[in-house]
């Protein structure tokens, strides 16, 4: 049993530019709010701040866009460019309605608009695409402060993604290093004896979901810390979050 | 900004028996816990207890199948009695394939099995069925709370939901009250001055989210205090978190 938690927001992280050392600015915030990252510490960082550190920005006017995102531009109202992004982000439309595109991304996840979006970017015509492989951003972000300050911890990327049924959005996990994304209760007993045969929880997009409590849209805190959550290490990867076309009914 | 929060499982609390005094078993948690709610605490609530308070358990042995259920379950392999009580609790079927029913509940949820489940219930045939008002039932709990001990707390009724897409289960807000489940950015401006258009967070299920790390499937803690969470408050209805038929795209 988990008896209590800690979500410490990490605020103070300058702009982040292209190439910048994100663990460095990670370390340096967490030091300033909590002295330093501890063994078992939770790390959540939002894509926004992973994307800019991996250049991952693009602005719109150097895009041009296809005849075919000109029409769908056309239909919807939106900027071309931008549906030209959000396709070649993709590896599938899941959906197009009421001027939302829901897409397959490369990863496999299934968000609007490929996971890119304006919001928290420098400049007028910029957005921000997905990591190229968030685990892999988890991973060196975890890596370094292993290697920097001793601290073993487990690290998620976050992002917003909206719901099927439910309105309003809630952060999920992206990317994973050092902590498995799912709890499994399968096999254990409740307290009355009853075996569980289809319990297990998404803990990965819920430390993400708790982070996004303390970080907010306009506050500039990219990054949040979860401290006393119990877990058992493990390489881990958001990839085991993503239902396959199988197991879904809703594809 | 939030600061910084702390999320507190609320343990000890007995087996709650039909039309027990949950107030007062939450009170007498939160009491042993950390001396008491004070103002501004959310304190979430599973609905396995609030159902149980609510005498909202059913025996199976007690149900008799429809002729269309004993087809159903003989198709499924599944419980007729079961499948019965799902088709009751519901209002429409949105997907029935794998053995899973998805089904949209009187109160508007999309969920597995119309919310019933057989986990942490006393009895080997006894499921649990939603509570009929999940608002009802977190306004009779705060209500009850700022009576009796005069702190304006804050309280949501979770419950574990699967999801399109992704794989694992989170919790969610069934029931608010005292606090807005939705906080809207939108008109706000990033710090970078882009103004946010779409930007809303269903914060009611992100602090379900966060209670359900302290709270687990197997470890009877089926209560959560979150303390430190800043928000404005208001009446509040897990109502405004079910996306109404003309906004969703996959009904």
């Amino acid at each position: 049993m988990q008896g209590e938690l800690r979500i410490i927001g990490l605020p103070g992280i300058p702009e982040v530019l292209p190439s910048a050392d994100l663990p460095a600015l990670l370390m340096a915030a967490a030091q300033a709010q909590v002295g330093g990252f501890e063994n078992g510490d939770v790390l959540v960082v939002t894509q926004k701040v992973v994307s800019k550190a991996e250049s991952r920005l693009v602005d719109l006017t150097t895009v041009t866009p296809s005849p075919f995102a000109e029409e769908l531009a056309r239909n919807w109202n939106k900027d071309p460019r931008l549906v030209e992004l959000v396709l070649r982000e993709s590896r599938r439309t899941v959906r197009m309605d009421q001027g939302v595109i829901i897409t397959e991304t490369k990863h496999g996840f299934v968000c609007a608009n490929s996971g890119i979006d304006q919001s928290n970017v420098p400049g007028d015509t910029v957005v921000s695409l997905l990591p190229e492989d968030p685990d892999a951003s988890a991973r060196g972000i975890r890596d370094a402060i292993k290697q920097r300050t001793g601290a073993d911890v487990g690290v998620i990327v976050s992002d917003t993604f909206g719901r099927p049924w439910r309105m309003g959005n809630t952060d999920i996990a992206l990317g994973v290093a050092g902590i498995s994304p799912l709890l499994s209760y399968v096999g254990q007993d409740d307290p009355y004896g009853y075996r569980l045969r289809v319990s297990v929880s998404a803990i990965a997009d819920e430390l993400a979901s708790a982070a996004e409590l303390v970080m907010g849209k306009v506050s500039g805190v990219p990054a949040a810390l979860v401290r006393g959550y119990e877990f058992t290490p493990s390489e881990g990867s958001a990839r085991s979050l993503v239902r396959s076309a199988e197991r879904d009914l809703f594809r």
